[in-house]
């Protein structure tokens, strides 16, 4: 597997196809790239994860974002790759702007924990609520439905040729006109979400709250904090939540809809944002 | 999100479901339960990460084995939740039995960052291969490839109503008569393979190189490295491969399949384990 494809992120290399007639081929296949990306601010390396190469600096500023290490674009000075062969293109190297205030130790122990896997431990949890405040009560976004049910084959179509290895978590940003503002892909999903938001950022987007936030998967607490260190009010999914998701968006006035599988969905928060044509029955 | 299923891991609450024909429901769901869990050994916190509760005995001795700090089953003493009511059940403690040796500040930096993210970075893979060395290259395993044809469907029809949540995954030990050893199910892929090795370990039934680890979703590097920890050496997968996991499966002697939907399947590695009908075709 280490044989380039056209497409930036993808391998290909022979491997034995069993077909259904239990003969067996031996065919080219695509394969999604995986390697280390280690984020160094300074001296101080603050994280390694598992990423799809491509899109490192908007990986790197959705991290520093989630993590509560940046708040404003201007806070970012530079955010460059190493350029020492021994990097392999797998260093970015991170110059905060003079003055942007950050604890080591802390970004240290909760980052590279929480980059990866999810937030660790009720710490951590009530840690985040303290960087991120729950979205205004008072702000009135609204969704149509139907631009809702559009999202996901927009999604799709958006993905391209990527999508083809089968091994790809995609996350996107739309606005409430239905457009599609920005798309990324990596083959963990929580890197996915920050390539995307990390774009936003870096393009002086936020915050976005007059945006929805689509991903391909499951909905996990990680990603519903980080569509709130973005501002982002609406978070769906095309696959399940889980229970923290759906405490977390509750607690923090942002809607989750999940199961997005037109024509049908499920809202699991703040359902108020969304235009139905129908009332909602009480439960 | 809070009220008790009848099923453990599973969750239930009211939520609203948007309906084909544009109509709203009222009803109750289940959500698959994402909670911390935190490893203790002593007083040594070496790793938390976000699971479904349940079989933590099992996920924690998995975890142990596949960081490399236990070997054997005489090496673990005791594995025992924390009975303060603080620890809400979230706290494991391991007391490893006399004389095994294990480096605290090597095992929570590479332990903490690779449950939960995939492994990260070079000097974690070096770390491995000293750990783990390649598999027995005079071991002669053959598996039936009708056998294997049948595992996807063994192991949706073993997750029995679990898998209803469509938030799970799930990963599973077969024998090469095609008999289902041991299955687990987890919010993390990771954390689902740790707890079925981890009870296999427990049962004392490794090295496991008689069996196959077949996982429900996508297969990455670390799926692959916790196999070989376990001394399995043929790795199945619904959906598709990375290239890491690809490039270590060839050097550690494994053998990997991939995108198993009966009756088709690829294989990327060590094609010499499966009994095949036909001929291979030279690339």
């Amino acid at each position: 597997m280490n044989a380039k494809s056209e497409v930036p992120g993808i391998a290909a290399g022979n491997v034995v196809r069993h077909k259904a007639d239990g003969s067996c081929d031996c065919i080219t296949d695509e394969v999604t790239v995986e390697e280390p990306l280690e984020i160094r601010i300074g001296k101080d390396s603050i994280a390694i994860t598992m990423r799809t190469p491509g899109d490192d600096t908007d990986l790197t500023a959705g991290f520093l974002l989630s993590e509560g290490i940046v708040r404003r674009r201007a806070d970012v000075q530079e955010i460059a790759h190493c350029t020492l062969p021994a990097a392999l293109g797998n260093i970015v190297n991170v110059t905060l702007s003079r003055g942007v205030q950050w604890n080591a130790a802390s970004a240290r122990r909760f980052g590279t924990i929480s980059t990866s896997c999810g937030l660790c431990g009720k710490t951590s949890i009530d840690f985040i609520r303290q960087q991120f405040p729950p979205l205004d009560k008072t702000a009135s976004v609204r969704l149509a439905v139907a631009r809702l049910l559009q999202m996901p084959d927009q999604l799709r179509r958006a993905q391209g040729n990527f999508a083809r290895t089968g091994g790809i978590h995609a996350a996107a940003i739309f606005d409430l006109d239905g457009a599609l503002v920005v798309l990324r892909e990596d083959i963990g999903r929580h890197n996915a979400v920050d390539k995307a938001i990390g774009r936003a950022f870096l393009d002086a987007r936020l915050p976005l709250q007059n945006h929805l936030l689509l991903v391909s998967g499951r909905c996990s607490l990680e990603i519903v904090q980080k569509a709130l260190a973005a501002g982002i009010s609406i978070v769906a999914s095309v696959s399940a939540p889980s229970t923290l998701a759906v405490n977390f968006a509750r607690e923090s006035r942002q809607t989750l809809v999940s199961f997005l599988r037109p024509p049908t969905f499920n809202v699991y928060a703040h359902i108020e944002r969304l235009a139905l044509d129908v009332e909602v029955p009480k439960s």
